[in-house]
């Protein structure tokens, strides 16, 4: 039996959850939705249909993956999607994590269905290490480093200024306070400036005054001003040459004692060179997990840490145990 | 209200609960079972009763953590355990597993309770990134790498050459195996010998030919005949000085592609100066974890690959998503 998995919005996510779901041998992608108009729509051979089409789906979709973006799509297309369909998402406004579950438990519940929300890696894969890591080693110091990556937030900030036509920005941790915390020197969390640098690679307008550019984006309050941030220039050719990739990546870490006194370290590190075909993949096996869970009779909202993982592998439970503990 | 623990079988592992027990907020260990004399058992404070007067104890423990030996305790004390308790384990025999959950679930069935088996760092925290890995990164090279860390089986198989009369074996990966992995210059496991290199510290009697000893070390099948393995005569001063600690650790690291074609790498790491102490608290956390379950009515033999791990954490579940996710 193969799980019959919808896709809701088509951009770097949507992408990397058909590469992934395509491969799976035991699921397979049956409808991209999109707001689009679906003709549009390049997919990987997916047929793609309208969002407000999704109803006539209702019995040939097990689970719909939401891969919208978290800064406005997915407060509506989950509750949406879960009027028809179980749904998982990768919802990463930290933030706003409750309420947005809220949300989704009271849609899941009146649907009598579930959302399985915010897995990937950060929040997800890097979220169940911090669980692990405080249930098991509570008297430590912990701390995430992300990068060397692209992130997004930054790069758009970066694009909203006056005179900037294109730009990206690299989060990159700060070699010696990865080893700090990993030697167990640290005794408390970094700042802010201490564990991360910017890296600005921006392309200015003929005749833009690169100076102004560089100190708007040097003092820019929550993105740029509380980091020692690099800003280069570069030319439009560059930027298309050298930095359309989305890598990222990054650890946890966390160095303490055990109870009895001994010395204890514990790090979780990922190198991703693209962000959203790692993330798609988490998202896909998670799509195995919450069907199984559902078949199970599971409603609500639920994160990856209410998952027993074994669900997220296609393996039976006998294998798992006899090849993978 | 107070999670009331059983320890069976009080050694390093039973001293490593102990500890992790006093200090959790909500639990507390006790009584400690033991096949010798319990008034001759020095605990942190847990009275001690015989192994044979588990069942006076029904009424007055949730969980009982089995700390014996994998090689012959376990799969007798656990399912005895069983018939009063749900159990948790931290059976280390990787070939066994299969039978042993068996085993274990038909005991813990036949009770109408629940064992979780084969908990702690390998088998246990690293399992679960074997299987995240294989999950969401089906296309790739997994190797788990251990040390430096102390061998107790083959610390004991050195002991029992004619002519030594102590000795310790460290397990030591070799950095440039780790890198290759790391890199994605592997392409395939390496065999024993690339992987790691083996240390012993031996004391010899006075008099025994040391030559011959080295010779029997380094030729021995399974153990040291596939290894680089160097041997070292040290005094009984030296060992008692230098090699009582047991220090152990070691990573899972996995390198290889997304379905979409990009390079991806996922890598774990315990860095641990006692084992005992480390696997004593995921042992104790385990616990907390399956009384949360056996009240939700789980029963049969389980896995860590079978538990939610929000459940190994005493804090609620919207705390756990407000702060860690
Ligand atoms: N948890 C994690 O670890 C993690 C990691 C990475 C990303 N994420 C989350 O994933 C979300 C989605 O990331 P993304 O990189 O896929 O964002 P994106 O490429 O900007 O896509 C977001 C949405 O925009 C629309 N869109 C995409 N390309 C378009 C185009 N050319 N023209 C017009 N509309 C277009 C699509 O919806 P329609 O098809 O409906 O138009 C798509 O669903 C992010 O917001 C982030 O929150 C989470
Ligand atoms: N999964 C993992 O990651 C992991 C990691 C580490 C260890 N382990 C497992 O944990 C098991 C226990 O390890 P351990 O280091 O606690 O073994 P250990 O110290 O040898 O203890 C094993 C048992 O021997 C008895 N014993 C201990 N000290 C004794 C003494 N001085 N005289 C007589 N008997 C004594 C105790 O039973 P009584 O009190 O009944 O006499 C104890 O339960 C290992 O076999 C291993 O399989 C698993």
């Amino acid at each position: 039996m193969t799980i019959r998995l919808a896709i809701c919005g088509y951009g770097n996510l949507g992408r990397g959850v058909e590469q992934a779901a395509l491969a799976a041998p035991d699921m397979e992608p049956v409808v991209v939705f999109t707001r689009r108009d679906p003709d549009t729509l390049e997919t990987l051979g997916t047929p793609a249909a309208s969002v407000d089409d999704m109803e006539q789906w209702k019995d040939r979709v097990d689970v719909c993956l939401c891969c919208g973006g978290s800064a406005t799509d997915l407060a509506e297309q989950v509750p949406a999607a879960l009027r028809y369909f179980p749904t998982v998402d990768s919802f990463d406004t930290h933030a706003k994590i409750p309420e947005y579950f809220a949300s989704c438990d009271e849609a899941a519940r009146e649907a009598g269905t579930a959302a399985l929300i915010s897995v990937g890696w950060d929040p997800g894969l890097f979220s169940l290490t911090r669980l692990l890591g405080q249930a098991v080693l509570p008297d430590s110091l912990e701390e995430t480093f992300w990068g060397k990556g692209v992130s997004q937030g930054h790069s758009d900030a970066l694009r909203r200024i006056e005179g900037v036509v294109g730009a990206v920005q690299y989060t990159v941790p700060r070699p010696e306070a990865l080893e700090a915390v990993r030697s167990g020197q640290a005794t408390e969390p970094a700042e802010a400036r201490a564990k991360h640098t910017r890296e600005c690679y921006v392309v200015a307008a003929d005749g833009a005054d690169r100076e102004r550019i560089r100190e708007e984006i040097v003092s820019m309050p929550n993105y740029f001003a509380d980091y020692d941030t690099t800003v280069t220039f570069i030319s439009a050719e560059e930027l298309e040459r050298d930095h359309q990739g989305m890598p990222h990546g990054g650890s946890v870490l966390r160095r303490g004692h055990t109870a009895g006194g001994s010395a204890a370290g514990i790090e979780f590190s990922l190198d991703l060179e693209s962000n959203p075909q790692f993330t798609g993949a988490v998202v896909t096996a998670c799509g195995r997990a919450l069907y199984r869970l559902v078949s199970g009779g599971v409603t609500g909202a639920l994160t990856l840490f209410d998952v027993p993982l074994g669900s997220l592998h296609p393996g039976a439970p006998e294998e798992l145990r006899a090849q993978l503990l």
